[in-house]
């Protein structure tokens, strides 16, 4: 069929071009974004006496009318209307008449017309991730508020190392979470800038007012240059490395799920609501969700990776190549706003077992290190050798098939002839917990400053 | 609502977990290896009198019925399903009763026959990309074959370096597609073993006969270990990567196409079939397809990444994350088929300008390293002393602004006293290009036998 | 040999994995950061009392002097000596006696010693490099004032598109540059917090003052979470992702100076100095430093896509897989650095062959989007329809053989009678940049403006 | 200084670029194959007469020499010397002198010098890499052999699923490296191909035999077309892809060794040899090589796509680009030689606690889908319905905190009327096992047949 651009061409396109060409299976998402943008270029033209008041304000009504058909369904996208900017201007010019609705290109291109649909989108998204993540971050907050006094393992090497609570753990990820929050609204302060104006790649001789569109598109200010802009897409490579952190910090929390709802551990029981089971084996309950989101990293990963692939060593300014630069990014999208949702959903019906977090810190020789400290301060021995006097503590301890805490005070004179009965509440796992009151430790009173200061940030920005 | 799964769970799932779990929107694409692999398996368990000889014809009618449904659109594939084998399970049910339908998945498991259905798809894939190949080399041959005459210059760092033939250089890449369609043929016999057995990672205790399924799928034999069998992907990572390296390939090709349909090399006219313009420049005629094949790159190296990412450090056996390894299989395999066939017909329809490639040959001094091998061969030079001298006489014809073919023997003489008048014939682009009659080379008795070579090739895998 | 943590193993290391657990070949080069960190560690625990001010002052001197020796070839590492902090740590033992020297590790953990050595480095890397793209925006800044008048054909699709200036293209890519700038400060600040006294994972019992060694240190304060700072690799991920962005902007600039330099182009001559030869061919003159600088693109995102890898799924807190962080973070440093360094100073000595580029002008329509404004602007046509007309005329041209601006008065009546004589000024190129005076354009004033831009931001940072 | 291509050049280089191109600090690595390659070409050349028997045999002895002077580090690599090529070639012209020394490259060029030294190194470590599995395999085959009846819980979703023994799950690993052995295998067939002959891209007028110094090399035949020759690296990223794979199945390993050596499973203790200990805490005991080889996983992929990153795009032949292939080779294959021969010695020390094992068992139902399969073949009853009253049955246990296998009779009673006594046969641990008879399943008679399938493939390869 004729295409818009049809003037110099003498043959017709192929069907097979027209299908493989096409993006308007996956750019219609972007409809609002488009007609948002063109609303705005058409009031600025009007504004600007490019076209007439009355133009404009045609134009603006028939793309209203646009977005309340697409809006309930009575909108239908074909694909030899190319893209979703075709789709849309064709069906102006059979609203209003091709004589208006031919005026809405002008001083503008395909070209940063798409550049600010997808940034549009993209800094929305931005913004709409930041706060499914301020949710998971207040879900884990509540979570540990309730348990400052929940022991467990904290674990180096996926080792026992040294008694923590579980509040002073899930910290750690909700901190995690809050940089995550601040990459994306950095990349959003960085990039919110307005391309439209740009036109093809050099700017235009119609005397545009860009500072106009950019203040109603709630930009900040237009971009600085016209090839620049039609080429650039680090604001998608942004959103796509920041969302690849995130679920880097998600994969570890959901590994540490699966583990601790394991039988091996049994720390945690996932609910009912969201587990599974097997067509074969009847007792089987499975951590599917966080099995998933797990995996979905490689996808995510995997959309980064495309994307500067495709950006690599493209000449100046647009390339259609540049087409490729969608798809990843609504997956992406997709995954990581389905994975934010259910895994604060899934984390507030979780059930710790704090029996089960108990016992296992009787394992491992928790306190080794408090051990060592207390030879450091009550004895005066120098680190070094202090470190050295408990290994052979816990070697004794492992040859009679004992816990450290578990050898009496004759045991361990047996090693050093220092200790003295002060050691059996240094070997006690609630006085280790409590004992590293350092900023930033696992004391109670330091877990409590971590919380405030998570509880203030989410007032200040959820307010 | 119930799942088959549901006897040792007390609450029901929630809507955000049916949603997130779900695989039917993308399996329900392996709805014919999931059918043909029942009718196999339920064939089976009639012979080796697992179940009766009448339940097994009324569970192989209904799925045929089921095959007949979906392949006419009278299947609806519903969320709540979860996947493609609840969906055909539970209407076979529907179909022929609970009490039948309920045997078919008697000694198998979900693991195992996800690996089967996946497989048999990943290798049906496997034997139409080689397909598809092969009609590509095919019309890369034929192209060669009328071009055994039109010069052009070859290229090294981008610069004019030797004069070679289209043809020889076209065959460059049927070689290299030559070796993507043996990848994919070695991968296809690697991975041809039946999984179908494997139950759900330990083999099952129904005396069933793994040797009658493989045999009845087409397969070679059975896999040799069960646990491995459900957690194997490399069948799908090697077809990724395999997929990868054809859009090297197609990639280096497609950078060509576009350089030579450029001003500057004016080397190609694609068709305008092929070709598109654009929203604002009413004279552009723009390579897309060309680009998009090189920006899908991107795409098929994520799908890889993602894969391989996704595998990494899973402990046996099954684990839901390797649900996340169907969608990018099926991503990279449209977009393989889509690129191949859209660039074999784009192919035969692109004009080669040979004027202009010939006129190409007259800048960067081709026949350099010819003045050079003369020095060497008639004049008894050792090379690296005439690569000296020809070094020189380049720099004399720069500074005269003149191709090194343009300089007189006098002008030679003034660098070297030994050149004669032969010295002309060496630097004809003819002579030069005919000269490299070593195997492999750019004459044509050379890229004629290289021809043969392919022509033969396609003989032996087309008949 | 014996470990500083021997005290409970009862066999000995086996010489493989002394060779394999060693990280000292790489992590040597993080010796300064290791001991000023280890300086401003000591200095803390003297003034809290934790050691005594004699023994801070003994372990200071006795730092300093290794500082000395490593600075001046005069300290041995070794493998079995495993990283650069036991090599630190034992030959400070040496000099200053165990009792003293086996007191600095009080209150630290290696845990949040590399934590802090890797984290000193990034950011001091940041900065260097941060200032290594002021330079070479600088120098692009500097030749494209020289050419605010040099007219080159502006591309997109690889086709020639609309007139442009040298300096607009350049000031493209100085744009870019700007940006990656802005990403490593961004990072920078964002993770500008110091680790140290997050001890192994959970904080420590002594009475340590965090926010001294962060002031110390030159960092904003301490982070906020033990278990977080020993197990956070963002800041890494980060320089590695925003080094991966710089690399699309230096591969695309680098594409286009091998475009700009082949025979095709003509557009630059790059200097002998930055030039290579071939062994054979003796006219050959390769652009080889571009092609490096495209090529070392794959080595950053395969560094960037390792680190991720790694991250992925680990539980808390520290893990030995951590240790694979460094060897990418030092290659990508390196990459970036030395390709900056030679990129600017091949840049400066390029010499720009101004007539190529305006000849190459004459080919492409480049003045058809005029052509069609035109008709907009004083014919009252609709762009849609006026982008028809100029694409009938395009079409006529092609026929003829002729560029569009060769077309006369009388053959473009032939497509519509509306033109008239006005229409050859349309058609002429430097016009055609003239026109283009929207914000960001190609016009010299856009230009001059963008340029004021960069000085002024130049201005403040480099001030 | 003065450089071997120096002819056509007025300037000299800059010492940046010397630096920025030198590629002699790696491919020095070639050295060997570089010498091979030369010595095989001079012979060739000899007997086809383009140069004297003599000057061949002069040729030969001096590099014969120069392969004697590096590997008795006598010989003096230098930055200014380029590449290993230019090294070697300079050096010969100062043993034999300029003017035969200076015929060693005729009828070559670096461009097919360094795919023929790159190819053969590729080519040797393949070979190598290959051998090392096989000891891998053997050592896994051989801890099978003593553990076929050592009960362990097999896994889904890291939950009990069935019981197994460790042999089986053992072999599930000498299965997928066996698969890694032959990816390496089939790869090096076929890219067993020389092409040594090529010259710059389009072959040589020389009357060279490419048959000869392919059959003298060791290869099957010479490659087909010189363009495509010098531009392959197809091999390269084969061996890359295949490496990645190979770690897939090593990080799966070396994860389910961490799990097993943790305080919760206690399947495994890793001996003193392979562990490393805390800088801080004295008790630690860490499985760092598991985690090393895990991590490594993030390099091994870095530098896949690395190489597929370089190599998209690249127009014919030969660009510098493709010098950055060889570092992430490199990497790669020392990557993988030292982690296998690690992981092999440390699985040969490692100690399994089969009462940790065999206790594991007791939780998580293993025998659930006995159950199921009891009512099946038992009691007629179908398998979905089954799958469903066994559901029930967990759901009571649990009730009760019990394991399945603890219910008494009259409890499974209150489930379902059907049960029997023989259905506490069914339950036992052992029985389980040994009824998954299948071909490829857990019972000591299908693991036996699998370990002999492994010993008949061993020996076939060994001999």
């Amino acid at each position: 069929m004729k295409k818009l651009w049809q003037g110099r061409f003498n043959e017709e396109s192929s069907e097979l071009l027209e299908e493989f060409n096409a993006s308007i299976n996956f750019d219609k998402n972007l409809y609002e974004e488009d007609i948002k943008g063109s609303i705005a270029h058409a009031k600025m033209l009007g504004k600007c006496n490019i076209i007439s008041e009355h133009e404009s304000k045609e134009i603006i009504n028939g793309l209203k009318q646009i977005l309340f058909e697409i809006e309930n369904d009575r909108f239908i996208f074909k694909t030899e209307d190319e893209d979703i900017h075709m789709s849309v201007e064709k069906r102006l010019s059979q609203i209003i008449g091709k004589e208006i609705g031919g005026k809405l290109h002008t001083a503008r291109s395909r070209n940063d017309q798409v550049a600010l649909d997808f940034r549009l989108f993209v800094l929305k998204q931005n913004k709409e991730i930041a706060n499914l993540i301020l949710s998971l971050v207040s879900t884990l907050k509540d979570i540990a508020k309730e348990n400052l006094d929940t022991l467990m393992p904290g674990y180096t090497h996926l080792q026992h190392a040294q008694p923590v609570s579980l509040a002073y753990h899930l910290m750690a990820y909700a901190f995690m979470f809050i940089r995550d929050y601040e990459r994306l609204v950095s990349s959003y302060e960085r990039n919110n800038l307005c391309p439209l104006g740009s036109a093809a790649l050099a700017g235009t001789p119609h005397p545009i007012n860009r500072e106009l569109t950019a203040l109603e598109l709630g930009f900040s200010k237009p971009t600085f240059n016209a090839m620049d802009s039609v080429s650039d897409r680090d604001f998608a490579l942004e959103f796509l490395f920041n969302i690849s952190v995130l679920f880097t910090h998600t994969s570890r929390l959901c590994e540490e799920l699966i583990l601790w709802s394991s039988q091996e551990y049994g720390f945690i029981t996932i609910s009912d609501q969201f587990s599974t089971g097997s067509s074969i084996m009847p007792q089987k309950k499975n951590p599917d969700v966080a099995e998933l989101i797990r995996g979905k990293t490689g996808r995510v990963y995997g959309n980064l990776i495309s994307l500067l692939t495709i950006m690599k060593s493209l000449p100046m300014a647009y390339n259609k190549d540049m087409q490729e630069d969608k798809e990843g990014v609504l997956d992406s999208t997709k995954t990581t706003k389905d994975s934010l949702i259910i895994l604060t959903q899934m984390l507030k019906t979780t059930k710790f077992n704090k029996d089960n977090m108990i016992n296992a810190c009787k394992k491992g020789h928790l306190t080794a290190t408090d051990l060592a400290d207390y030879l450091v301060r009550e004895k005066g021995i120098n680190f070094r050798e202090a470190h050295y006097i408990t290994g052979r503590c816990v070697a004794l301890a492992e040859s009679k098939n004992l816990d450290l805490s578990e050898l009496s005070l004759d045991e361990l004179k047996t090693i050093h002839s220092d200790f003295d009965k002060n050691v059996i509440d240094i070997l006690n796992l609630v006085n280790s917990k409590e004992a590293r009151k350092s900023y930033g430790g696992t004391s109670n009173r330091s877990v409590e400053k971590q919380i405030l200061i998570i509880e203030n940030f989410l007032k200040d920005k959820l307010s």
